[in-house]
């Protein structure tokens, strides 16, 4: 379809009681790539939840008047980010994480932890181009080893624009 | 949050080669269906494929200026309805049938089929008021024996809305 | 590989602090029945939690030194049934009905409810053999209705079991 | 229930027509691995298709008497591996991944690749204990800096079977 608009996930760190994942760095850094992938135009999906990368970044995406997609682990909508428009509801747990991977065009991770090395790799296994933002040298070069041709590192917001740019396919 | 839309499903028999289920009949009602909803300013969630109901319902709110969400059974694009706007990639198979329900307030089942009396039967499970449309009679003793109060039937596309709105929580 | 067992899968509702699904007469029918597939040599597979008819099955199961496998919907241990020797931890909720589906052989309802009407559903639409044991009168005519071949009434557990044995491929 | 064997998941790359991703030497070590996992009377959970790590590990485990499971990710049983007693069959895709962590009391990743890769994020996720075996640096180096505490490398098949027992909980 000539109009349908292009998909770009965003996955990151959340927070728990127990351990807080995600940085206030991490978050920075999703915020202002929500809001750019808004204005250009593209919709966002991510985990949905409201804390850490995700919530960051839906709140990003709101702000240049961008369109949000969330799609959520647990089965229903008590912990659903504000800034997200459309909740998937999947009750699947973890195992939503596959459709994090192949509903994304491109894939771009900030920050790293469990859940989001998962949709690093499942996003490599369905050949989905992935872009590293704020990762640690352990993550960059692992996942390169995985697949160097689908898997890019960026230095920075604007790094990750144009590699989303140069991945997706014409339109 | 006080602006997100209401997402309204619409369930119903696609086409197989072997095995054509839906028929023109469901296929209009799901069309007008699609167009109501969109005129109503709800979102509309299917199953997202190029066919049947879900194809129908799709073209009526795209007819509307409406918003239509795909929840996609196999693992790429390549059998998404034109008219849906946001395909969400499931690859889970039929397992996708429980995200239709869980990520409705309300379910419309246009016709009946296998599949669509799974997602009925799940929507039920979680509670969710189901409204059907065009069902045979044996449906629509067999779900008002599962659960009569969440079960509605509705002699048309008017009936259907009006149920729609009396069963929406208050905004 | 000409050892593997038939796996047979027996369904039905469990019970919840709001609403008690299953009947002690259901629970009594999935015993025996469960008891049957265990001593015919076939593995059963329930939906593994420790309430209601897979529960009884399972112990039925065991009875007769059968080996039973529960296919839990939630992320962790702790409802496992007592009498399920290998139980698969899925965390999809009731997604996980459509692993029920496809794994067994034959699929055995023994009373009705939401989510158990939801596999039977599930395995029609996966074209397999469904025999419905102490069913509504509604739920018998509503899935006869969607799929006459593969739908089969059983009166007691002997009928079932002779159902089996004739929708079963030959070995 | 005090009787109920311990299931020890053994994941790793397949092949596939485009990419062979495990080698002659790791399909050499899950065969090993699969026999003593059978002969210390755990049960052995893998991929369950015919190809690569996953069969080979099945292959092992049925030399020495064990008893195996395989989670499909197909909707079918057409690549099932002839060494698999007890296949579940998912229709999931890759999201069946996460059901080989939770199912699991340890993981033990032979080799790596990106689907073997989720399945250890995911067992870490879910904070289970995780052994890699033949993996690469860039691999041990990576899933130690998500959770050192949970992950372990094994030089061989001996060293697998010892971590496994010292994070097994008491029985």
């Amino acid at each position: 379809m000539a109009s349908r608009k292009v998909i770009i996930g965003v996955m990151g760190p959340g927070t728990t009681a127990a351990h807080k994942e995600s940085t206030g760095a991490h978050e920075s850094l999703a915020m202002e790539l929500g809001r750019q992938i808004a204005s250009h135009g593209w919709l966002l999906l991510t985990g949905g939840r409201n804390i850490g990368v995700m919530d960051a970044a839906c709140r990003g995406a709101k702000s240049a008047g961008g369109t949000t997609i969330g799609i959520l682990p647990g089965p229903q909508t008590s912990d659903v980010s504000d800034a997200v428009d459309i909740p998937i509801i999947t009750g699947l747990g973890s195992a939503r994480n596959n459709i994090n991977a192949l509903s994304s065009a491109v894939l771009v991770a900030v920050g790293m932890g469990p859940g989001t090395a998962s949709e690093v790799a499942l996003a490599l296994k369905a050949q989905k181009p992935v872009i590293l933002l704020g990762a640690t040298p352990e993550a960059e070069k692992f996942f390169a080893s995985l697949d160097a041709g689908l898997v890019h590192t960026a230095a920075d917001v604007e790094a990750a624009i144009t590699h989303i740019k140069a991945v997706l396919p014409a339109q």
